[in-house]
């Protein structure tokens, strides 16, 4: 089985970038699915979109936008980076997206998650203090779906379905729905325990680091029976730049993505020594040279033989000419060199 | 002002049609593709589907299928016939729809109705008993996210907002909100009252009662104030065949597109005799030769002053060569001889 590589955006909506462009809403959205086209050109594997209910960001309903993407794409597979399922409803989430891969023949996955922004829990109404309750359900209910074309159900955050018949059915046999976590072990016991694939984004936590949660996901799975159908998926950040020198030069464009979008908001501070840390070899952040990132990536394969890398390129506010080279390099030297590794 | 052309569809799904084919659900999904492609190109004004949560239809997310349809054309809006508002969420609908109007550069439209059909109710879990109330709230609310970045709501069917910014706000200034009704007086006088676009879809309905609805919208649209805002669309059954006898042959297949889909499932029984029923003057449904349609529609014009026409002409089983035939006439005869009557 050979390596999957593909790309995710979550869709940071930067408006002043740190070269003075403007990006307007309709341009951000734009750059979205020519990222998703180009990407399906290059021979990526899958693409893969954000959810957000904040202005920071530009998508709010990925299947839609993803919908438009599939329609000028022929192979990619079209997902979520994650799909907010404690804020939406499970119902409505499978529609969406049995509905996508109807119109893409067949390319839709559902990345869940439970979030990790409060907006969707205040904006749809979910009790925060009941954050793993309404996820368990929602998961549940949305796993119900996928198996049963008619089903019976009752829980505490929805109203009961009574032999409903929800549909479309999709074009595959089995949507796939993977579960994205963001570094709680609890989440990867739980994705193991359901036998689910399981998608680890990080945020340059040290390799140790994702190998106790990688190890936590395989221990769960086998434990439960579920061994055979396990999947590990790895998200990371990543610019692959011409040189050394041009890989440390998109600073302020790394700062802009995880930093506050509009003042008074919400971000992470990263400071110059903080993005420095960042090409250290035991960090998961792969920005550097293809050499270093070949390097940097297969040695993690060697430790937790991820079966799907998922690179985190499209910052908003990165120049789009940079963008495409970065995607470039992944789909024609970083995937080639280590899409064959067992 | 023109008056616009347009086609919807309710995207039944016929599984085996009148002349023995066999209709996938994936097939007829990909006609619904085709089939908005395919006005665009022959220039047709705006394309619509309908939301059904049943599989007696094929479309659940009409957003997911217009953005499909929207990034293989250019000009042609993309609208909903009908949004079932009442089950749904306003916050989500206003996100799918202001994320189509991105992907498709100021093309979506949204109608929103309150639903033929038990099957959204039970679904969604919504009390029937408050039809009216239930819709009533959700369209206020809809209209509110409409035309504020930022909003704070309290209702009785959703909870509530607090400084809430939904988005992404659409690519239009403002995204066209249309009333589909289906017959009621109330819904033709709330639609007025509030100075909305009001779309009358009739069952074949005869002209004097289509007469009544349009001088109801029109009479509390202008008691309102709103008399320059008022449009005013009307939705009506469509085939147009090379000659008179081809359009009756299409009976056994516009039997089956209102009748049940599946045994024991609900639907209208259509015999003969009512079939024959709609081809008199005073009927509004438009099946006949090119002649007769330009005849009987702009008699309906001249009595109603219709802002815009919207045909269904997609009947699920329905031969495809005859779905085209019956669209390349409505596009190239039938509305360039009516486009401009005033």
């Amino acid at each position: 089985m050979t390596i999957e590589f593909g790309i995710a955006s979550l869709t940071e909506h930067v408006r002043t970038t740190a070269d003075g462009r403007t990006v307007t809403a309709p341009e951000r959205v734009q750059q979205l699915i020519d990222l998703g086209v180009r990407a399906d050109q290059l021979g990526l594997d899958n693409f893969a979109l954000g959810e957000h209910h904040s202005p920071d960001f530009a998508v709010s309903s990925p299947a839609v936008v993803l919908a438009a993407i599939g329609a000028r794409t022929e192979h990619i597979t079209l997902g979520t980076a994650v799909t907010v399922l404690s804020a939406l409803d499970p119902v409505r989430v499978f529609e969406d997206f049995a509905t996508l891969d109807q119109t893409s023949s067949g390319r839709a996955e559902v990345t869940v998650g439970r979030g990790a922004f409060i907006e969707p829990f205040t904006i749809f109404g979910i009790p925060v203090e009941e954050y793993d309750a309404v996820f368990d359900e929602k998961l549940a209910l949305l796993l119900r779906l996928r198996n049963n074309e008619t089903l019976s159900w009752r829980g505490r955050f929805r109203s009961p379905l009574v032999d409903a018949e929800i549909g479309p059915r999709p074009a595959q046999a089995v949507l796939p729905i993977w579960v994205g976590v963001g570094g709680s072990p609890e989440s990867a016991a739980r994705a193991g325990r359901l036998g689910l694939p399981m998608i680890f984004g990080s945020l340059g936590l040290p390799m140790a680091q994702v190998k106790t949660l990688a190890d936590i996901y395989r221990e769960a799975g086998e434990h439960a029976g579920h061994g055979d159908r396990l999947r590990l998926g790895f998200g990371a950040h990543f610019f692959a730049g011409a040189t050394a020198a041009e890989s440390r030069a998109v600073f302020p464009f790394y700062r802009d993505f995880l930093g506050p979008k509009r003042p008074g908001r919400g971000g992470m501070v990263v400071t110059r020594a903080h993005f420095d840390a960042g090409f250290a070899p035991q960090s998961t952040r792969y920005i550097g040279t293809t050499t270093e990132i070949i390097d940097k990536l297969g040695a993690l394969h060697e430790l937790i033989r991820f079966d799907r890398f998922q690179a985190l390129l499209d910052w908003g506010g990165l120049p789009p000419n940079l963008v495409d080279d970065a995607l470039s390099r992944l789909a024609t030297e970083v995937a080639p060199a280590l899409r064959n590794r067992s």
